[in-house]
């Protein structure tokens, strides 16, 4: 039985297996992919992002509470990038996940950058795939979110949380291009300590002054403390109401397109740069070119032209 | 006259109008970047990462003054990708540094995150070889590193500092992986704070746990009050000294060697991407691809398969 066929039939194992494959490259990945694909398309995926230290996994866990209680299935893609500045919160806060992790209504797979090419934005594409063809009802994916990457992931999701915390800068100002695109709910966590009230402000103000949306949403502000469970039920609900909007304009089948779209084109990316790279070590390898550039000799400007002219059919 | 001679000839104003033109990915700057790359590799190229509100920007302000007196002429590219959580910090500082903007042996670039092809990688890239071009001495590139783009970023640079704080996280320990493998030096900014010694602690057996580096170098702490300007001046000297360590060992070529390959791949990924969605748009564009992947009647790993066997030439 093929593995994606197994993975079809409620095999966690088997589901395992493959996320460790997606995270290696391994060719075959691919194939049980192609064949998870039609059963995917029935969750509703919910991305968290958020600077270290701001109480996001915290948060997930509180959420995760609720929807089981609601008798609905989940998935959780914690993205770690392998970076200086994750601090000690993410991976205790993961820790005290795993207290779902005895629960088999809940899956969890933590994401790490690994190698340049293809990057983490893929893998999660891959994963949360996975998981909808698993049948789970509801992905959350939980991301750092200070890069481009990150930022891509959660602007996929179907519904996009940011969260920020009391006393994160002086000046909400210069964040506000950022903000108004990537969220559709936002959280102040850890409401209770002194800077609530301005945070809450600044980021009033900066909503209001943005462009209307084209999908006419317009972004909600949720105050919580994740740690004593507090507002989780109001957020909840609020993505309950962001969910329900999205379904009755055109929003939701333009994410899903543009959801689409972003993993159309990070496979493409990722299978032609990997063939790229075969050919270039098939061809005696990267020591003459690398020769050429640091002797100047060559640029890498029209090598690469070269190398596309090359290789591309023209049509 | 091309741009790029115009550039060589010390024309600031075509330097600046090329930096917009690699922005806004404008197919003619490769012409000036491909007739500028063998006039690049006289620069030394310092990476600066740390989190949001770590001082970054004041670092490189004082560091500047430095290599002024020492009569170098510096570029500086800051790195701001568009992002919710950046706070005040980048733009405040990003303004104060502004004072070096009348001293004609500085340049300063600020680059900012636009649409997800190519990224910013890249065009940091063509932006450090133009200012390589123009002559500059140093280079710095300040990014915010907590995403996978900026630590690459960072990771290409001759010297990579990496900056924390005191009071970051309770635990350095997660964080280690990322931390030996970007840092050539460590600076701990805000020394006067509470906590720089636990910082300290921390940092420096991380950095003994860690496996030996390839290059022999032992990666060095430094610990600043960059506002004040305490302990700047043995950081650059700090610089110095692994500049020198570099050039010994084999460990400047291979930096010069990953820095090449690490350009060529980017530009090369970007060609060959707009290459394919060039073909896409022409082709009766994404209507057709995202209706069938909406449908579940095709899947984005088939879809790229095709997609790439019908436009590379098989060998």
């Amino acid at each position: 039985m093929s593995l994606a066929r197994q993975i079809l039939n409620g095999d966690i194992r088997a589901a395992s297996r493959l996320m460790r494959d997606i995270d290696d490259r391994i060719p075959s990945a691919m194939d049980a992919l192609k064949e998870l694909y039609p059963k995917t398309g029935n969750a509703y995926i919910i991305g968290i992002t958020g600077p270290p230290g701001s109480g996001k996994s915290t948060l997930v866990d509180k959420m995760v509470d609720f929807f089981r209680k609601e008798g609905k299935t989940v998935g959780i893609v914690a993205v770690d990038p392998t970076s200086p500045f994750t601090g000690g919160a993410i991976l205790g806060d993961r820790i005290r996940m795993q207290r779902h992790a005895t629960d088999e209504g809940v899956f969890i797979r933590s994401l790490a950058t690994r190698g340049c090419l293809g990057g983490l934005s893929r893998s999660t594409q891959d994963i949360v795939n996975v998981m909808d063809a698993m049948g789970k009802d509801i992905i959350l994916v939980e991301t750092v979110g200070v890069g481009q990457d990150e930022v891509e992931i959660v602007n996929t999701a179907h519904t996009s949380i940011v969260v920020l915390i009391p006393g994160l800068g002086d000046d909400i100002q210069a964040i506000k291009a950022g903000i108004i695109e990537i969220g559709d709910l936002f959280v102040i966590n850890k409401c209770d300590r002194e800077g609530t009230e301005k945070v809450e402000r600044d980021l009033r103000m900066v909503l209001e002054m943005g462009r209307k949306r084209e999908d006419g949403w317009e972004p909600a502000i949720f105050k919580t403390e994740a740690i004593q469970g507090k507002g989780i039920f109001e957020l909840v609900y609020g993505i309950y109401r962001h969910k329900q909007a999205m379904e009755q304009g055109q929003a939701l089948q333009k994410k899903l397109r543009e959801r689409a779209k972003a993993t159309f084109l990070e496979v493409l990316e990722s299978e032609v740069m990997s063939r790229f790279i075969q050919k270039i070590e098939k061809d005696g390898g990267w020591e003459t070119i690398l020769e050429g550039l640091t002797k100047r000799e060559t640029d890498p400007y029209s090598l690469a032209e070269k190398m596309m002219i090359e290789e591309l059919k023209s049509h």
